[in-house]
């Protein structure tokens, strides 16, 4: 049968898993809800080859309907479901990496799950086989790469149910993971995705062919059940909008499609044919194994809680999430992040503007987008020089910041752009250092430079950032755009011992004389560039503006710079800058 | 069995209707899909009393799981799913109106639906019932309607597929309406919302006691296929924030309730218990046709199609969202404004800032807030001065703006606060009024003067408008607040035929002096009083800033008054108004 809708689909159909291996783990094994197995099957496949030093290992973990073929083998092969991401050539460079994919422990391609045969009563576990936990799954994980000769991962990525893997094995073989990639993920689920979780479970429970859950030894299966948990799993896996732009124009039309559901709209022959395709492939009793196993996992539900769970972790961070995904919300993406920043950790975070919805991480052109952020986290396969993107001297605002600060001292860049003053304080011998900017090319620029950087509103405050927890905050060239930028002081002075703004004067004698003498909206170069009606600066102070705000919340100025940029040369404190300087860099703290 | 969920339901339980009154109309009904019942029966409950010119009626439209019984007729009553809107001295008084509310065409409550004795065969209708429309439900209205002597509704309220119901009685007997308030919902489904039903609807017809519809008189009925809808209706009645704030406190542990369904987690018991009280008050056939009944609902895809379909309406019109709908969005109801407004009808528009969700229409803390609009809308049940508010003093400058407008012409305020102007220009006899506002406390005063205002935000521009749709497009002290006032003047420029524009001048001789002589960010009374770091405005042009603009964009100034407000004198315009007047007023238009 042709695919009426297989052009656009995100996850392709199960086929056999012709380069499937498979590796049987004798002992018995102890679950972590108390149940326990007789022993193990682990279903993978492998890309590429394992260097000398066994450093180059990637291993990808698979979301609830995923398995272990990630991608195709070679042109003949069958697509696999992260073919965008994983290949030669592509950001999980088969060529120089290899790459492991595992089907999960409770799943039903290729590793134990509830349709494997009991050897206690030779037939299948059914309802018997114990509750499984995202932890149960990685512990099977760590076992398969004891056996591939894999002591250490360089990174560890995956997206939702593949997310929450990731993050368990940060947290629980922190020696193991060089990096963890978490996608379109979350510490737990929110409770309106639990609830179409329950809704899910209840539709194939309450099928009466599912014979609770002993169903194989029948002639008919809970298919049913397990395709209206499916389809209501697509509604949650696309945005809104991206249904309206697929469905809406023939929404009366639907494809014609052999099917006992309702077709009588097109989004409900698609939800028809996806509900059908998934019962040819998957297992009922897996589906409610590993919709549980997301349900019940758990990394804290407060800041609290979350900065406990992620603790042990020791690796390098990358996490991103998608803006109209409404299952793993980016909210819950800035929780993950603001737990690891509480705990000094190095985060990339991005939060990709896409109407994909939650599959953003599958689809290709969100993937397009992301890959490079990947590629930079995983880091290549032999060590060295860190990035890609050739250093380019500094302006004369920037080298005067980066005077202002002493080599080994850890450094937050507001607005950092594409990471050039960090990338020189590095070249210094900086301490920790992080950038925030919201642009997603600048934060992929900073991201190949090897820098980590978090995408976030400065409008938002700092609340990723504990009190004192970097030497040195930077903003420079940032705070006309910033709509309450005393609250940013506050927050700034609350993170940073020390603080560096730098920022144009708007009382400069060129841009007061506009005013002055012609009655006109001031320009200039730099910041006030742009029309008054067209400007992305909001804010329009002078340095002694900003001088009298410091002092008035009650912080400190160690130093005044104050610059003629157009001349080239320092205006000496005595001399008025408040005209005759362009711009101030002043170095601030909350204390004397 | 007390119910451990009822304390914060939106809709009550079914009861026994003991205040049910029926009609039944013995001819032939045709239905708008083709179908034909030889006679329809219509359940309804009425409240208060008919005046002698039987103007105080209003009707209430119930959505998809209500019934007839929309508040409590007395203190010893059961509750009804609307006593927060209706009732003696609430937004919808019983008092002074006669508000009818009747069971739908499809229902389960009184009205004929599938449930009902086909009087051919002697057995219920069952899945012989024909398609009903929303169209349908409306028409065995109008029938009660002449049954009850109502010839003409004060008007018709209704949420959701009540809100269908509205919209189509406004279209579809327009003569009968005077005000048409339609609360969360929209011109058609979303392909998500469609998409949920079509879930619902599978999950019932495919339960094995469905029997094709024909169940009643089998031993059992679909419950669990139509418990499982409901589960999943009550999803996406909420909001995911609000089942978080409920659920996730106490996630894994749920109420004990005796239910089949999974109770593991909090938000799994909720559902097993709204999804089980649900069934014994609920026909299945009746939710698959009044679900089908939603889902074929359709005033439109696109905006052309939406200003057609609104064509015949006549009536004012109140229409209120809710942000946090995510079933019905905000922005579908705001294409019924822009179809509405591109008609020329008198529209007050709300989106209600609450985490209610889709439920925000019955919760009664939205309610208390809407509820006032409601009032408005419906008007006193005696015709007599409009509104409530007191008239107020104009300002200076709005006494000047008043002086340029000519009555009979009709004029749209952005940024109308809280109505003076546009009740001043009522006063003097003005055509068609309209405001735009966006603080809720500021819209509610408008509506309560009797002037119809839309919640919008004017950096989004103006699409609601068509060109040349009114005489004067007003622009007062709003100008400095806007990020792209270039593309707000243009809009201006294209809706209205003439413009007038105040604003305060940011080159006045004063704030001029703060920069020139003492380098710091001007402060004056009334727009620029705030502090630069903390004030809503984000442009501070000159009047020379501004009238260069319109120049540039080829628009004339017919005018221009300057104004010295503090010295409460006229700035003569070879007197450099740039320098000595505070505020200007500019008549402004396209052409010459």
């Amino acid at each position: 049968m042709t695919d009426p809708f297989d052009s656009t689909d995100a996850v392709r159909s199960g086929s056999p898993l012709r380069h499937l291996q498979t590796v049987a783990f004798d002992a018995p094994f102890k679950m972590r809800l108390g149940g326990e197995l007789p022993g193990v099957v682990c279903g993978y496949e492998t890309y590429g080859a394992l260097n000398t030093d066994a450093s180059n290992a990637v291993l990808v973990c698979h979301a609830i309907s995923g398995d272990s073929h990630v991608a195709r083998h070679d042109a003949e092969d069958d697509l696999g479901w992260w073919d965008a991401l994983v290949g030669p050539g592509k950001a999980i460079d088969t060529d120089t990496h290899f790459v492991i994919c595992a089907n999960v422990l409770g799943g039903c391609r290729g590793s134990t799950g509830p349709g494997s045969i009991d050897p206690k009563t030779g037939g299948p576990y059914g309802p018997s086989f114990p509750d499984v936990t995202v932890e149960d799954m990685v512990d099977v994980q760590a076992m398969l790469l004891d056996h591939l000769g894999v002591t250490k991962l360089a990174a560890v990525i995956g997206g939702s149910l593949g997310g929450h893997q990731a993050m368990a094995w940060a947290t629980r073989y922190p020696q193991r993971v060089g990096a963890c990639c978490a996608l379109a993920t979350s510490t737990r689920l929110t409770s309106q995705a639990l609830a179409f979780d329950v809704v899910a479970r209840n539709a194939i429970q309450s099928d009466p062919d599912f014979h609770a859950g002993q169903y194989y030894d029948k002639p008919t299966r809970p298919d049913t059940g397990l395709a209206i948990a499916r389809m209501l799993g697509h509604i949650t896996y696309l945005s809104s909008q991206g249904m309206s732009d697929r469905f809406d124009i023939d929404r009366n039309s639907p494809r014609q499609i052999d099917t006992d559901f309702e077709a009588k709209f097109s989004v409900g022959s698609y939800l028809a044919h996806q509900g059908q395709r998934f019962v040819g492939r998957f297992d009922a009793n897996s589906y409610v194994t590993l919709s549980m196993a997301m349900d019940l996992f758990d990394m804290g539900q407060t800041h609290e809680q979350r900065v406990e769970a992620f603790a042990p972790a020791t690796c390098e961070w990358l996490v991103v999430s998608f803006s109209s995904d409404w299952l793993f919300l980016p909210s819950q993406s800035r929780e993950v992040v603001a737990a690891l920043t509480a705990r000094d950790q190095a985060v990339t975070y991005t939060e990709l503007r896409t109407g994909s919805g939650h599959d953003g991480f599958l689809i290709e052109s969100d993937v397009d987008r992301f890959g490079a952020l990947v590629r930079a986290a995983i880091g290549p396969a032999e060590a060295g020089p860190p990035g890609d993107v050739e250093d380019e001297p500094l302006s004369l605002i920037d080298g005067r910041i980066v005077a202002l600060i002493q080599p080994g001292e850890s450094v937050l860049d507001l607005g950092c752009g594409d990471g050039r003053l960090l990338s020189a304080l590095r070249d210094r011998g900086a301490g920790r250092l992080c950038g925030v900017e919201v642009k997603e090319r600048a934060i992929v620029a900073t991201a190949q430079r090897g820098l980590p950087v978090l995408d976030y509103d400065l409008n938002k405050g700092l609340p990723e950032f504990s009190n004192d927890s970097f030497d040195v905050v930077v903003l420079s060239a940032t705070l006309q755009a910033i709509g309450r930028i005393d609250v940013l002081f506050d927050e700034m002075l609350r993170v940073g011992r020390r603080c560096v703004v730098s920022f144009a004067n708007f009382a400069y004698r060129d841009l007061r004389q506009m005013y002055a003498e012609h009655g006109r909206s001031p320009k200039a170069q730099g910041e006030y560039s742009y029309d008054w009606y067209d400007t992305p600066n909001r804010r329009f102070p002078s340095i002694a503006d900003v001088e009298d705000l410091l002092t008035a919340k009650g912080a400190t100025i160690h130093r005044g710079i104050y610059l003629d940029t157009q001349a080239g040369k320092v205006i000496a404190e005595d001399d008025d800058p408040n005209l005759n300087a362009d711009t101030a860099v002043l170095v601030i703290s909350r204390v004397g």
